[in-house]
């Protein structure tokens, strides 16, 4: 039973939408210290779980993969200090007027940024994951329950006693602000409190967060799939399409915003070097129509050869998982009409679909990656762990004057 | 079966993308035109709705209100003409750069505003309720599939031709972006399409938006009930108090901005003077807990007296459905603490809790107030259906440079 922790953390909430930018850097700094201050535990618990999940590997129960991302180095740990101690230097999200409008004299209208509240994440066995989320939450003033993967529950749990430690020596800082649970159940539960949590992200394979999509009213951030596209235009140039494909397929292939389906102009002159190219470097290419919607997670890509700029975005807007899509081309005017018919949350011009990240898009770190409009979209970084509140501010206005005509708005942006 | 029209919808949609704001406002021009042109038509289908919805009014299967509502005469037509006229002169809320940020040489990030796409929107039988969303649509270059309360179906149906007409004169705009469906099951079909719709906008009684909210896996932007809160605090004038609790309460009772418990500090002196003034002016007071999550649409309200400001936040913030809620008070202090601390769409101090309405926020008119936190926020008006996605422009730059450390990333905003 998650009630209590839940309740809690509602209480904490809001604590922090009037918390102090200065409250918030002391804590982001006191767990950077209390981290560095306690590694030796942190290796240690992290041992234990390596232990137990080498017997999953050996069993096949989880890949090579998984057990390397659950496992911390002095490397890892130094990245993780340097990752919160990076987030002091972001700016504040929260409590920004975005824009002050008088609607009447001494009738002032502002429309701010505020923490979104209550926010539960569901995450990998990724112990670089709970420090990461903990910094960007601590931040922007959002409470947080945090579910890590299994396989990494002694590491999680020792961070989070660390945590709390640490919160607990910043004056004024509410630590039940973070919440760590852990079971199955825990997750079944938190997602039917749609009257306190404000928000899910569930980073992780896309049977979680469908699973989440489809048990909860609480809305969610992030997407079940990632099925990105490039299209090489008649103008593109050879070296650049090569290049740039081979990137966004094989800098990292199990990422979301790696490429799935490459689109290639009917008259782009060198199609056969890019299949050498591609060959070469160990890719594989399909052309077959039934791998449209495929998300490979491997290097391997489907390859379409398409009429004209028009056939493309169709067929992106039909497949596309609108995470992010790339044009490659020397003609502006396609570029422009690409970039704004394709209904993606990143659309690219002569780039690698790989570049669609919070980090290198300069927001510090990520939550998570949306594909949903009516969220926050794109990358997700502090920015997008605020909303808006409207504050209006009077000196005794009444709408029935307003209504019958004796005043009148004058509605003027200041 | 609507999918028809919903697949016709769907290409709409990606050709409003790149409209250019003046075809869009010739439409809007267009529209006004042909409905002027045309008012005796709407008249007359409009007599048929009324007949129709007379017999309903003796049965009681409706309400008088409901029934003012439908009725359309020269005022409220003139009012409908230059609603639509109104929004020609609003700002296109698409396309606009919201910043730009060089990534590194030559690598330019820009996060820019885009139409949310479709939208399904469900609402009572109002019929200058679809001249005004489509008229919203057209310039936010949204599609919206449209369907109205019953009891004005052919009102809506005249309303529905003459803006099709009206759109089919003017040079590239896709005349199916504006769509009307009939009947119940429609509703249920639209709620089914998750692939294609991308926000539900319903409008009426707290039991239809409930039922979409538990029927969709759709965005739904909304509110389902309007608990809205006025607290008095120690240091509020009676003058002040007595005015904003009586226009809160009685400028339009049924109305979802309209106060339903007032808060009193323990040391405010006019509560007897306060519940006189109420009282004389029809309005029934209620001083019981069990009223406190009650949403009366009528002239009644709960009263409860409160400790001080933290109880009275905290009662909000439980009791709330984070619509609108209104501190009056002389301290400064404590209006920014209520206003930071109380979770609600709108926060409001000194001033009516009925001016939150996107018309009075100058929006221009609005389609609906949202208090769902990961949506567009309180009164949503035209900037409130447009989201936005980010464009990357390189010139061929691929990811493992950066992540082998031949290139560095240098985030300048622009």
């Amino acid at each position: 039973m998650i009630k209590d922790i839940i309740l809690s953390a509602n209480e904490a909430k809001i604590k922090l939408f009037s918390l102090d930018t200065n409250v918030k850097n002391e804590a982001l700094l006191k767990i950077s210290e209390e981290i560095e201050a306690n590694k030796e535990k942190i290796f240690e618990a992290n041992k234990k779980d390596l232990e137990n999940s080498k017997v999953l590997l050996e069993e096949n129960k989880i890949t090579k993969a998984t057990y390397n991302r659950l496992k911390l180095d002095e490397n890892k740990m130094r990245d993780m200090i340097k990752g919160v101690k990076d987030v002091i230097k972001l700016d504040d999200p929260s409590n920004k007027v975005l824009w002050t409008r008088e609607l009447d004299e001494n009738l002032i209208l502002k429309k701010v940024t505020s923490p979104i509240g209550l926010i539960g994440v569901i995450f990998e066995a990724r112990p670089d994951v709970i420090t990461q989320i903990t910094a960007l939450a601590v931040k922007s003033g959002n409470a947080v329950i945090l579910k890590g993967g299994k396989e990494a529950d002694n590491t999680n749990k020792i961070f989070f006693e660390i945590i709390q430690n640490a919160l607990s020596k910043v004056k004024d800082f509410p630590k039940n602000a973070v919440n760590l649970v852990f079971s199955h159940e825990d997750i079944k539960e938190m997602l039917s409190y749609d009257d306190y949590i404000d928000l899910i992200i569930p980073r992780g394979s896309n049977k979680l967060v469908q699973f989440i999509q489809n048990n909860t009213k609480i809305p969610v951030l992030g997407h079940a799939s990632g099925i990105c596209h490039i299209f090489a235009d008649e103008s593109a140039e050879k070296d650049v399409v090569n290049s740039i494909v081979l990137d966004s397929k094989t800098q990292y292939p199990s990422a979301c915003n790696s490429v799935e389906t490459v689109l290639v102009h009917k008259n782009y002159k060198y199609l056969d070097e890019l299949k050498k190219y591609l060959t070469e470097n160990g890719v594989k290419i399909i052309e077959n129509p039934d791998t449209y919607s495929k998300e490979y997670s491997d290097t391997i890509l489907t390859l379409k050869v398409v009429e004209n700029l028009d056939e493309a975005i169709n067929h992106i807007n039909k497949y596309s998982s609108h995470h992010t899509d790339s044009i490659i081309t020397n003609n502006k005017e396609n570029a422009e009409k690409f970039m704004l018919m394709v209904d993606s949350s990143c659309v690219f011009h002569n780039t690698s679909t790989r570049f669609s990240d919070g980090f290198r898009f300069g927001f510090g770190a990520e939550v998570g990656i949306s594909t949903n409009k009516a969220l926050a979209r794109g990358p997700v970084g502090l920015e997008g762990l605020c909303v808006y509140k409207y504050k209006l501010f009077g000196e005794g206005q009444i709408v029935d004057d307003y209504a019958k005509g004796r005043k009148e708005f004058h509605h003027k942006d200041l």
